[in-house]
C-alpha cells in the first residue's frame, strides 16, 4: 500500500481550506473576546450537545486551557450522525459512520408501534401469569436480585431493507440496511424467572406485552425461550434507553426485533399461540402463491458493506472495503467481497472476536483504478447457511413480500468515484 | 433461591409511597393539563437530559401515545448515574451502577492535565517524524483510508485506588476504583504507519505528545508499541468523545492510562526515553528504599466487588455478588470470592466473552444471614500472576507510592446491612 496510503492532493487542499475559514473566523472572534471566552462559549455548546452552534476553535488547542470533566459526557459538536427517521415509528442507525461492531445507545435503530411511552421504573412491573405454579409481579429491584447475565446481541427489524423487495430504492446504506444493530444487553435469564414461578407441564407457548400505547404483543414458543431469552434492564453499561425499552426489555437474540418486547410489563404462559395482530395481520410473510408464512422469527444471516456505500464518493487508490455481517443462528463463519459484480470474490478478514447472533465486522483493503465497478459482499454462518443472491432470493419468496430480505447487496461505483445502489 | 429472590416487604411499600407521591402530581398536573402536553413535557425534559425536570408519568402509559423518534438519544431522566469529580483534572466512572463489561461513553472516567481542549477534525493533523525515512503529517481522512482494525480494551488510570495506599479512605468503589472503563476503540495500528513511513533500524522509542493545553508527553518503546498500538478514532461505534481525545488518540492496551495520549498530534522516533515530566517527577513508584520505579507501565491484574460495595445497604437473602476484573497481560483466568474476610474462597463465574486486557463481569449467587462480614474478591490471569492481598503489596511497595495500587479490596457488612470500606 505504498505511497498512495499518503495524503493525495484533493484531500490536503480540501483540509487546508477549511482550514484557512475557521481561523479567520478565530482571529475575528478573538478579537472581540477573551481567551477565556473559548472555554466558555465550548462548555455551553458541548451541554447543548448535538443542536449546539459550532464553539470557537483557538488557533493552537495547546494555548488555551481546556474544559473541565463533566458528569455525563456528550459526543463532539463536530460530530453530526444522526438516526433518520423512516416515519413516525422508526428511525435508522447511519450504518455508513459505523466503526467496529457496537452502536451506540444514543444511534440505536427505533421501531415504535405507538411511540415511547414514559415509564416510572418504581411503578413498573412484571406480570408472569397463566400456566405457572405461583403467578407474580416483579418490581425492577426484585429482578435485579436475581443472577444476572451480559451478552452482546444484534437486534434487526425483520422489515430492515424492505423497501429493497421491488427496486433498490434506498440511497444510502442507513436508508437500505439501518433496522440494525448491536448492543451489550444485560438482565436475568428467563428460564431463572420461570424457575422460581414453576412452569405447569402443559405451557407451550408465551404471550409478551409491552406497556406502550400500542401494548404490542407478540407470541413466543416457551421452549425457544428458555434458552436464551433475556429480560433487559441495562443496555452497553447503563440502564436501557426509553426508546429501547426501558425499563424492561424481553431480549431473544437473533429473532426479529419485534419479538424482543419493550416496555415488558405481561408474559402469560398458554398453551397455544395467541394470534395477535402482530401474527397475523403484520409480520407475516406473503409468498408468491398467495399464502403467508407465519412466526417466521429468526433473522437469516446477511451482510452489507458499509463502506464504501451508497452516497458516498471515493478517490481512485487503495481504500478499505468494509461492512458488518450477522446471523440470528450463530456465528458469521466467512465473508467474501466481490469488486466485480459478482464474478469472482475474495475472503474478507472478519474483525476479533467473532461472537454469536452479533454484528461482525468484516474488511478487505482494495486499489480502485477508477473504472465503474459493483462492489457486493456476502457471507456464510456457522450452520452453513449462505446470504442468498436477489436473483435466489426472489425465486422463493417472490416480491410481495416485506420482511426478511437479506439478499446480496450491490454498490455501484461509477468512474467518477458516486456510489450507487444498484441490483445487479 | 426460592422464594427469597420475591418482593419483600420494604421494597414492595417502598415503591408503592413514590408510585402514589408521583400518582399524585400526574392528577394534579393533569387537571392544568391535556394528554398531548404530557408527551410535550416528556420531550422536552428528555432532550436536557441529565438536568431535566422529571417527565410527568401517566397513570397507564398504555393511554397515552408515546414521543416519536430521536436523531441522537439520551438516557432516562429517571436515571442520574454520573461521574464525580476527584478534582478539577479527573472525573470517575461510578461503577456501583455498572453492568457487563462496558462502559458507555458518557461514564468513560477522565483524567486530563489541562482540560479538554477544543480541537477541529480537518485541521487537525498527526505528525510522524525522528527516525523514520518518510516524516508525514497526516490528516483524519487520511488516516482512514488506511487498514482499521477494532478491539475492546480497558483503559485505567495508574492512580487508580491511589487514596487506598494509607487508609481506606473511599466510601463507594467509584472512589476506590473509578478510574478504570472498557470500551470498543477502532484506528489504524500504528505498526501499519510506521511500515509507510519506515523505521530506521537505530529507533527505539517513541515520544507521543497531545495536543492539549498541557501538550501531555510520554516516552514509550517502540518495540512494544509495534505489537498492539492504535491510533484510535473512534470508541464505542461512534467519533472518540472529547474528553477521550477527539478526534485521535494512542491507545496502548494494558498500559496505564497516561501512555494512551489523548488528542495524539505527534509522534517522533528517537534512540532512548526523553525524560519527560510525565515520567520523571511523575508516574514513577517511590519504593520503600527511597528510589523511584521509572516505565512501570503495565496495569497488573486487579478485581473489585461492585456490588455490593461502599455506601450500598443490602437485605438479608439472596444476593447476586457481582464486580470486574481485568489484567493489563491479557486474559482472566479465574476469579475466587471470600466471603469471610480471605479464610475460604469460591471460584465465581466469568461472563463470556473473557476478553484480552478487557473487564471481565464475574458473578457469585450468595446468600446474606444478616451477620457481620467481610467480603472479598481476587484474580488471576493468564499468565499466572494472582492479585495480592494489602499486605503483600505493601511488604514489596511500601506506602509511599501513588501509582499501581492493585491490592484485593475488602467490603464490610456490617448486621445493620451497611456496606464500607476496610483494611482486612
Amino acid at each position: 500500500m505504498t505511497k498512495s496510503g499518503h495524503p493525495d492532493g484533493p484531500n490536503e487542499s480540501r483540509a487546508q481550506t477549511e482550514a484557512l475559514e475557521t481561523l479567520t473566523v478565530n482571529r475575528r472572534r478573538l478579537l472581540a473576546g477573551t481567551v477565556g471566552m473559548v472555554g466558555a462559549l465550548m462548555m455551553r455548546s458541548v451541554a447543548r450537545s448535538e443542536e449546539a452552534a459550532m464553539p470557537v476553535v483557538p488557533d493552537d488547542p495547546t494555548r488555551v486551557p481546556g474544559a473541565a470533566p463533566t458528569a455525563y459526557g456528550q459526543r463532539s459538536p463536530f460530530e453530526q450522525a444522526v438516526r433518520v427517521p423512516r416515519s413516525w415509528w422508526a428511525s435508522l442507525t447511519p450504518l455508513q459512520d459505523s466503526q467496529g461492531m457496537l452502536t451506540p445507545s444514543a444511534l440505536h435503530f427505533e421501531r415504535h408501534h405507538n411511540g415511547v411511552p414514559v415509564i416510572h421504573p418504581t411503578r413498573h412491573r412484571l406480570m408472569i401469569h397463566g400456566l405457572v405454579e405461583r403467578p407474580w409481579s416483579f418490581t425492577l429491584d426484585d429482578l435485579k436480585r436475581f443472577p444476572s447475565v451480559s451478552r452482546l446481541a444484534f437486534i434487526e427489524c425483520s422489515g430492515n431493507s424492505a423497501i429493497e423487495w421491488r427496486a433498490p430504492t434506498g440511497k444510502t446504506v442507513q436508508q437500505t440496511h439501518g433496522l440494525t444493530s448491536t448492543s451489550e444487553w444485560t438482565g436475568v435469564a428467563l428460564k431463572t424467572l420461570l424457575g422460581e414461578l414453576g412452569v405447569k407441564p402443559e405451557a407451550s407457548w408465551v404471550l409478551a406485552e409491552g406497556s406502550d400505547a400500542a401494548a404490542m404483543t407478540r407470541s413466543l414458543p416457551l421452549a425457544s425461550l428458555m434458552e436464551e431469552a433475556l429480560i433487559c434492564y441495562a443496555q452497553n453499561g447503563e440502564p436501557l434507553r426509553p426508546e429501547q425499552g426501558y425499563p424492561l426489555r424481553l431480549l431473544v437474540p437473533g429473532w426479529e426485533g419485534n419479538t424482543c418486547i419493550k416496555w415488558l410489563r405481561r408474559l402469560k404462559l398458554g398453551t397455544a399461540p395467541f394470534m395477535t395482530r402482530e401474527e397475523t395481520s403484520q409480520y407475516t410473510d406473503l409468498m408468491p402463491d398467495g399464502t403467508a408464512r407465519q412466526f417466521t422469527m429468526v433473522m437469516e444471516a446477511k451482510s452489507v458493506i458499509t463502506s464504501p456505500s451508497g452516497g458516498q464518493r471515493v478517490q481512485p487508490g487503495w481504500i478499505e472495503i468494509n461492512g458488518l455481517a450477522w446471523s440470528g443462528r450463530g456465528r458469521i463463519a466467512q465473508v467474501e467481497v466481490s469488486t466485480d459484480g459478482g464474478r469472482s470474490w475474495q475472503e474478507a478478514v472478519l474483525q476479533d472476536p467473532v461472537l454469536p447472533k452479533c454484528h461482525t465486522r468484516f474488511r478487505l483493503p482494495w486499489r480502485w483504478n477508477g473504472t465503474d465497478v459493483i462492489l457486493q459482499s456476502r457471507c456464510r454462518d456457522e450452520t452453513g447457511y449462505r446470504q442468498p443472491t436477489r436473483a435466489e432470493l426472489v425465486s422463493v419468496r417472490g416480491v410481495n413480500s416485506i420482511y426478511h430480505y437479506n439478499a446480496i447487496q450491490s454498490w455501484r461505483i461509477a468512474a467518477d468515484g458516486q456510489v450507487t445502489n444498484v441490483h445487479a
